[in-house]
């Protein structure tokens, strides 16, 4: 997917919006996901993300996402994002995410998703980095979960 | 900040969309950012969130933020997002999120902010929570550049 | 609601679009009537407003929207709209509007609405309030119905 | 103009949103504005205005516009509004509204309007009832002053 | 249709894309299809067009289109695209197309047209005019079909 | 560039607007022509186009670009576009378009375009075609000056 950034993408200073960039990597990313799954799809989470340096009025940008790993019902999505300036053609990285999709049917129950078979030696170091990032995913929701818990404990506050 | 959820912010099974989100709950951690630095500001980071339930076409959309440390020139805003089906009035938890803003002046200059001085019992435990998750940012940030060094040495392919 | 003015919403000088003031009026208005109502609900008529000073790109509008009082079917809902200077923290009161929305149901069709108890003197005032610009907005419409007769009588042209 | 229903402009019952409909008129109003005063124009107040009835996805919306008055600073205009099934070709009034416009120069100052001089005889009525309504909107803002005043008095609260 | 050039509309240098106003002229056309034909109608082709002078953000653009030729199932519409300086009053001519429009069913099925009856000169003119562009499409069809053969036979390329 | 097509830019029946598509088509002939010139870059012209068959509510819209040829100040660029319909995959061929964009400097005074040197036989095929096309588009556009001079002399009429 390539954009140009239009004025509406963008804050009083010309910038790009954070929100307007998250909003191209869920679209890219989900592309990536219908592809393989040819199901519906939703986005389940979406891990840390650095914006990286600002993406200017008029400039090109250029995402790209592929599957890096199917597990039962969801597939890992990674997206990257270059922004290219018109004039000079400089091309800069300028974000990079991993987004998790679960595949639906059109009641918006949970389907199973086909494997996905990693066959070139960067595939197969995305396939395997998946489930490493899946793992500790998992232990940073328990890690947050303890966290409110004992957040809980000691205050009775809502979590926010 | 409250939105009604309109058919061009929804998938085909009329879920809002993912990226939707994302933007709404950007413009809303940005003005948090914007009333407490008084400066332009710039999305610098967004933690790991987890999409808990989908939102409905028609849905009102309901996002809280506020910034909950100031650093020598960031800060880190919570946002939490609840639907409400207009129909039956329930509500729900869909979302929340811990965004890093930077203070900038009108040529992108990094400026300074402000310092919080929290009273509330909540503020001050979302205070010192935001000193913890910006150390495990900063664990997470050399933890992830660590697993690229390893990864480019192990396959001399470019990580994406 | 609150909103950040983006530059599609404004002219060439930098303005919010009136009409896009109203579209935000409309949208805040809805959202009280529906949670008083828990129906669909349509706007069948906006009072007489006084744009009273402009609002700038980048700001941040906020509006506030409550139900005044119950009729049978319809409600009366104020709305209050304040601009912000995200610099200076410079707040101003922009416009308030009274609109009266029906409840229908999903085909369209008339349904009766909760009644409405005040109960601070605040709420009480609006309340009372309310009916007397319902009484106004009667007597306004006959009168205006009168103007158009006796123009239609004086000039046989199409009232525009 | 005239605008195809789209279906961003409608509510989950396939209604044009009152709230989109206001934004048509005044970006019409504004354009007979334009072409009398030669100037940036803001709009300064809209009348009373009633939806007599539903605007259905799909259909056709036509609104006319024309400068009734100019007064110094400003000018009255009246924008009336149609919507045309595209199926069966019928046609229904929908709303019409008067809207006061400003001339402002590019750095927002008052300029000068000038005169317009009503020939057929539905300009003069036009010019003509635009002249009572400007008094009835002068008469209506004292009303509403003193009601506010006498409301702060009985009840110091803050009118809303 | 009467549109004023809004931000997001226009490129970096504040000129109406390209896009955009063809965007605007297939609307345009479709409302002469959709009042000729009473039918759901879809485009089926647009005739070269060139895009004689740039439009300017906060001008004026007004189209007008008309249908020229009614076939059995297809509509020739011309459209022309005027633009307005709001300053100066300046009116010129920055576009002309003609589009191919088919009348279909709700299930995208093809429907009859009814037969157009030119009645004025100009009328007359414009009909006669469209059968004769309908030849020339046809032809430069057989022409277009028959460069891509000699290419693929000379290359054993793909035609893009 | 791919994009999901979503509400917004389809009709009651759920196809995408011809509009968009030649919007979708001009942004994506722009970043070709941008990548190229590394200047500004004015949309021209688009030769005449037909859509093949309709694209569906939820496809995924491929649209790939390239510069064919560079003439002193302009560059014809081809736009090849397909639907791929995400749950069987399957992929049509939905339009192509070959577009003239000049190159402008930031006051829009016209500006040299580098030349372009096709490599491969499919580079030099769309390079050699480009000029027969622009031949064709001379000829073309004396043809119809040639028709509205004969017309106007016939008729007295205004061209449209």
């Amino acid at each position: 997917m390539t954009e140009i950034i239009l004025p509406n993408d963008t804050n009083m200073l010309g910038n790009l919006l954070g929100g307007r960039l998250m909003h191209f990597i869920d679209l890219t990313g989900a592309m990536a996901a219908y592809r393989h799954a040819r199901t519906h799809v939703v986005t389940a989470s979406m891990d840390h993300i650095d914006f990286i340096q600002p993406v200017r009025l008029g400039d090109l940008l250029t995402l790209k996402s592929s599957v890096n790993r199917a597990f039962s019902r969801s597939m890992e999505v990674g997206v990257k994002v270059w922004a290219e300036n018109t004039r000079t053609g400089a091309v800069a990285h300028v974000a990079s995410a991993y987004l998790v999709f679960v595949a639906v049917d059109e009641h918006g129950r949970l389907q199973a998703v086909p494997r996905l078979q990693p066959e070139t030696p960067d595939e197969i170091r995305r396939y395997e980095d998946a489930l490493r990032r899946r793992e500790h995913r998992e232990r940073e929701k328990a890690r947050r979960k303890e966290a409110r818990r004992m957040t809980a404990e000691m205050n009775g506050g809502s979590a926010s």
